[in-house]
């Protein structure tokens, strides 16, 4: 049996009515798969992205900041405390073997970094434009819908 | 609904056949309670554990210790690398409502002080036996039998 | 007395002669100014400062990523072993009660947004530049020389 | 120049008049001996054995479980909030080459266990007493007197 691939979804607990539609097929995209939903636990599009997963019958798991389960989003199969704070954000990215970023705060940035850092494969739905010394940097893969992104966040990881 | 308690199970990666069986029917009497089984996700009292449970239709996650998935036994519906080394030992407490201790070496007396530290209730079946100036300490619960085991703690987390 | 101000200086292993130049400038100046200099530990910008702060008779901390003493630069007064890979970046942020970024590749970055994430007062020397949607992030504090970036990082942590 | 060991020193913020005064003893011999007292940064036998430190002219390093620095005692030479709650226990055992553990509570026991673990020497001053079936545990060090505690760790990490 082929393992089955972890993708987390980044972004952040307050986000507009576009981004939230992207993060729920985003996870439905993911669901289609068979892929397991990792992500932070909360709302917003942490919320969005597994409500999507979970209505098409997929794994969401929660790594939440606090040290208890009362801040899970109503959608994951599996809620995790680690009362690690902002630290947890390395974990998400730790259990990932690619991340897809839907808009995005500065939480959602430490993330693409850390991600970028230990070379988990990117994928970027309107979120964080990078540049040193006014030269853009191209480590984020670019999607243009929920779909492109799944399926780049899927080919990337798949050998 | 009511939420799924989540249950860890403590004990070693090196283990005599008693504590396998009786790890692996702790693992089945938490699938028949429909709880979430929590362990550090890799072989021995984990593994056995993680089988019972499997077989009995459960929920399996493992926090890893290493930077990524090879080391997961083969039982695990959810297995999250965290890189954290034993620091990881601290995240399997957190995650859980209570823990069940079988056996065990230092790791897991590491295991049963944070969740005695942090007021998770500790059930032990033949693990450590713990002492301060020759008056034994109280706050492991002990178990005489893995259905026994499950059923405290259960108990101790039910309100 | 007053409470020594904890400075972090973050910046990349590999870093080009501008930028080591100006890491141990920014160090000369924390020393100057009584402030505790925290960093990851390793070489580049890290031991650049560490060696302009310990010339100037100041205290350095490393916090280093792996989980022995044996990567710390020599000009860490104190060299701590976290055993926790790139998640200690976050420690480094949390250490800190402002920031300064020299240069920088991915791991800086995750520590700019740690830092901003948790209202840490971040000055870049040179460092990345953010946007969303085409719109420049002002959350960085721009310096235009290691003096400047030492007083800007004091200045936002004195009452 | 040989590199200063660094010795933690565990113990619990509630300590009664015996073990403060062992701690603050302890303090004494290692900054005699030139090492580094690493600690979990609060009150009881951590304080102690700081205040014993600093008044040998030895220096004294507190990583805190907390997110900010307000709870530190008064005699750290650096002052390290961590936010990881009880799982900075971890980083306290990792950051030393050996420890001493003064009486001791939960959180000393898990520190105790996670040194044993990773194959740190643990040198014990009235603490924690470990058995399996009946068989006592021979981990621990134990040492009579505070000078004796100090030699006995400063000797299990001299080659």
């Amino acid at each position: 049996m082929a393992a089955r691939p972890y993708i987390a979804v980044l972004g952040p607990d307050a986000a507009d009515e576009t981004e939230l539609a992207q993060a729920r097929a985003v996870g439905e995209g993911l669901a289609r798969v068979g892929a397991v939903l990792v992500c932070g636990g909360l709302g917003g599009v942490m919320e969005a992205a597994c409500r999507g997963a979970r209505e098409g019958g997929g794994l969401t798991v929660g790594l939440l900041p606090g040290a208890d389960r009362s801040a899970a989003n109503q959608s994951l199969t599996v809620a995790l405390p680690t009362g690690m704070g902002e630290l947890r954000n390395g974990l998400v990215v730790r259990a990932a073997d690619a991340v897809i970023a839907v808009g995005g705060a500065y939480g959602t940035l430490s993330e693409i970094a850390l991600a970028l850092k230990i070379g988990r494969p990117v994928v970027g739905l309107g979120t964080w434009e990078l540049a040193r010394g006014g030269v853009g940097d191209e480590g984020v893969i670019r999607a243009s819908t929920p779909g492109r992104a799944v399926a780049r966040a899927l080919g990337a990881v798949t050998p």
